[in-house]
């Protein structure tokens, strides 16, 4: 009989949480430093086990509120990872979620508190178990997301710059972009406003300041794709 | 402490096998009569434990041929489930694996004689614990993709008609294309080749044949969206 309750083997279920988070330096991960053997002072994903009355949801969010602090942070599942000796101690399945936050909207030293930091995802460390492999992951995920349709609005300031958009941008796909392509391009979806103000902080004649255009980029939304019938 | 391996709850892990399947008669989706209680008798989709010695891909890979004979399908993680009361036995997690594939490639025999049945994706009976759930979710999941990028040619036979690929669309999206508007959009794309060869077998006139173009059309996959730096 293929499905017995009785006899089938029981796991250990763990939810890892990965956040990215962009502020002006660009694109973040946060790790904090595993306190417990083994791997212990290793740097991390924040993780821990499912409990019994938890869904898989809440379980990632009372994790990463127990490591971090962070609150109120809305995660999206990512993959789940079952490989045999993922965990050395004994075999544990992993459900991977992730984020993407401003990190100025958040507060700094309450993290810091937690002995959690920010990294420059070009400059992660060596990570836990398959942690590596679940980063990785994400991020394919995030910048997947973000060739198919604009992203991340909501990490820029209400009023920004097209640099920073562009920063915004380049942090995510981790190249180079043309800036007279990337304005060309940006341009062409028309889902930006330009302002009558400048921010004058960076240059003498300063920069034209942009906002987007909530309606027309919800509508892109529905409407932008190659085959949408 | 968060980490402890000795006190964490451990759960049962489930694997759950939606199998989508185009013919000429539209998008269906493989289901079978669970045979034991809970919701015996029940329409259900393939699921089965997860075995200590398996990785979660294997485990799908095994539960889908046990129950149906089908043989080196390549299925996709979709989700993890874990409503506390979605197995009312026991709590069970379950992740969902799901695959498109062409019907008239695989033994229809062999599938009936393992008591799986072909169900129009319009007809589907009601499903056992929350299997309904994880059909929506997965059909919501192949039309994003297929909103995303041309999707399924693997499903028709290598010379088509365009009312064919018409009828993969609008099964799947489930709603009526107006034609000219959806041999426009295809045309628009620059990925099929017309044949000089016609299929006279529906109409006097007969209907011409097309392939598609797999070096455009891989190309068209790495280029064509909106913001593609």
């Amino acid at each position: 009989m293929l499905n017995s309750y009785s006899t089938a083997d029981k796991v250990l279920l763990a939810v890892d949480c990965i956040i990215f988070g962009f502020d002006e330096e660009g694109l973040k991960i946060l790790l904090i430093k595993r306190d417990f053997e083994p791997e212990k002072g290793k740097w991390s994903l924040m993780g821990g086990f499912l409990k019994k009355e938890e869904v898989l949801d809440t379980a990632a969010i009372r994790v990463l509120n127990t490591y971090t602090g962070l609150q109120d942070i809305y995660m999206e599942q990512l993959y789940t990872y079952s490989e045999i000796d993922r965990d050395p101690v004994e075999r544990t399945i992993s459900v991977a979620y992730y984020a993407l936050i401003n990190i100025e909207n958040h507060n700094a030293e309450l993290i810091q508190n937690y002995h959690a930091k920010w990294f420059s995802v070009s400059e992660v460390p060596k990570l836990i178990f398959d942690h590596d492999n679940m980063l990785s992951h994400a991020i394919r995920r995030l910048r997947y997301r973000t060739s198919m349709r604009p992203v991340g609005f909501e990490l820029l300031p209400e009023k920004f710059k097209m640099s920073q958009l562009l920063k915004l941008y380049e942090s995510i796909l981790d190249k180079e972009i043309d800036k007279r392509n990337f304005i060309s391009k940006i341009n062409s979806l028309d889902i930006l406003i330009k302002l009558d103000e400048k921010d004058m902080t960076s240059s003498r004649k300063g920069s034209y300041l942009y906002t987007f255009d909530k309606e027309k980029y919800d509508a892109k939304l529905l409407n932008h794709f190659a085959l949408n019938f």
